[in-house]
């Protein structure tokens, strides 16, 4: 039952209330700690604390420094990647998927114009970002019901399962290979988090017991 | 730039490993106290502390107790509602979108059936859950294709904004008026943690500016 390590990682670090609202700022634009300091109304110190945890993630990169003649430098700080974590959790459903990519170097030509043509541009990229805005609802509805229609074979499965006479770990290997269609071995002791030798005694049991069939190490439910 | 308290209490609990595993069984179905601390290989009282905030926040019940003439009395806990959490972001993006709901007592027919009649049961929803598993993964592409989409409209609003000569807040007000399609100004303060007054006085000079409009209290870029 492990997670990939960086998930729990993530989880720990949007976990902390303050490190989402600097994400939300630093989505919004670069900004600099002691700006940063001011909107949170938190010290520098903490600021460069949490910057520095989203920095060792790859949430957030430096961007660059500005030198100025009356004040300190100033280091930009702002997002880098492109991040969606999706976490659905129902009687016989969990479900994490974290979709993480860094963005290349804007390849963004230079935006210009005059206050009109910019103004012009705006309201014509609100519109685009309206019919985006439905879309995403329109998909979400679907999702939404997709993962209830899961949830509720799921619950099926679960129920069947437990009119075998198995016992605890069995039933749970059985779900496994009915959920997912089938596992090889591996896969099955990795995800279970049990010893390849103990989920192979298992398995022979449910072989025997004519619940499931092996080809090519491939276990799967009776055909 | 607040978020609804809900939402910072559910990244606390979720943010946590262990209260995620106890979910992840939970959500497998009803478990007691003891079973839990051996699967997760934790104390009990461990295991009764994270139930009880999961507990508290809505994650998790009490299923029912468990008379045992061997052994002490079992209380089975078990996931009651379903949620979902979506997280994205992304320079110019910030997304985060909670949907949850409270299962009603399941409303399932008792399942029943021989060994064969089991078997095929389970292997029809396999086939279901495939479909499933599908449609799942071509809406997750659709939405990475859709935010994709966002993002980079969002970047080119920032930028086109920049070429404005607003101060910092201006900016934001502009961006947040033109991502939305317009808002009231409640909505504006409530959504930077501003004063009312101190958004009204930025309004009314982007109003000046020619860059925002007013009807009946609803704000938006000039048409």
């Amino acid at each position: 039952m492990r997670e990939p390590m960086d998930v729990e990682d993530l989880f720990y670090i949007l976990g902390n209330p303050t490190r989402r609202l600097l994400l939300k700022f630093l989505s919004m634009g670069p900004h600099y700690p002691f700006q940063l300091a001011r909107l949170l109304n938190i010290s520098q110190k903490a600021v460069m604390d949490h910057l520095r945890v989203l920095e060792e993630r790859g949430l957030v990169v430096k961007l660059g420094c500005e030198r100025s003649s009356i004040g300190p430098e100033r280091t930009y700080y702002g997002v880098n990647s492109f991040l969606m974590v999706d976490f659905s959790v129902a009687p016989s459903l969990y479900e994490l998927k974290v979709v993480e990519a860094k963005r290349e170097k804007s390849g963004y030509e230079a935006v210009s114009g005059t206050f009109e043509e910019i103004i012009y541009k705006l309201r014509g990229l609100a519109g685009e970002l309206e019919k985006i805005g439905e879309e995403l609802r329109e998909l979400e509805r679907r999702r939404v019901k997709a993962l209830d229609a899961k949830q509720r074979i799921n619950v099926q499965i679960s129920e069947l399962i437990n009119l075998l006479d198995l016992d605890y770990i069995e039933k749970i290997i059985l779900n496994l290979l009915v959920i997912k269609g089938g596992a090889r071995l591996e896969e099955i002791s990795e995800e279970l988090d049990l010893r390849e030798r103990h989920v192979e005694r298992y398995l022979e049991r449910l072989k025997e017991l004519g619940l499931v069939e092996e080809q090519d190490g491939f276990y799967s439910i009776v055909s």
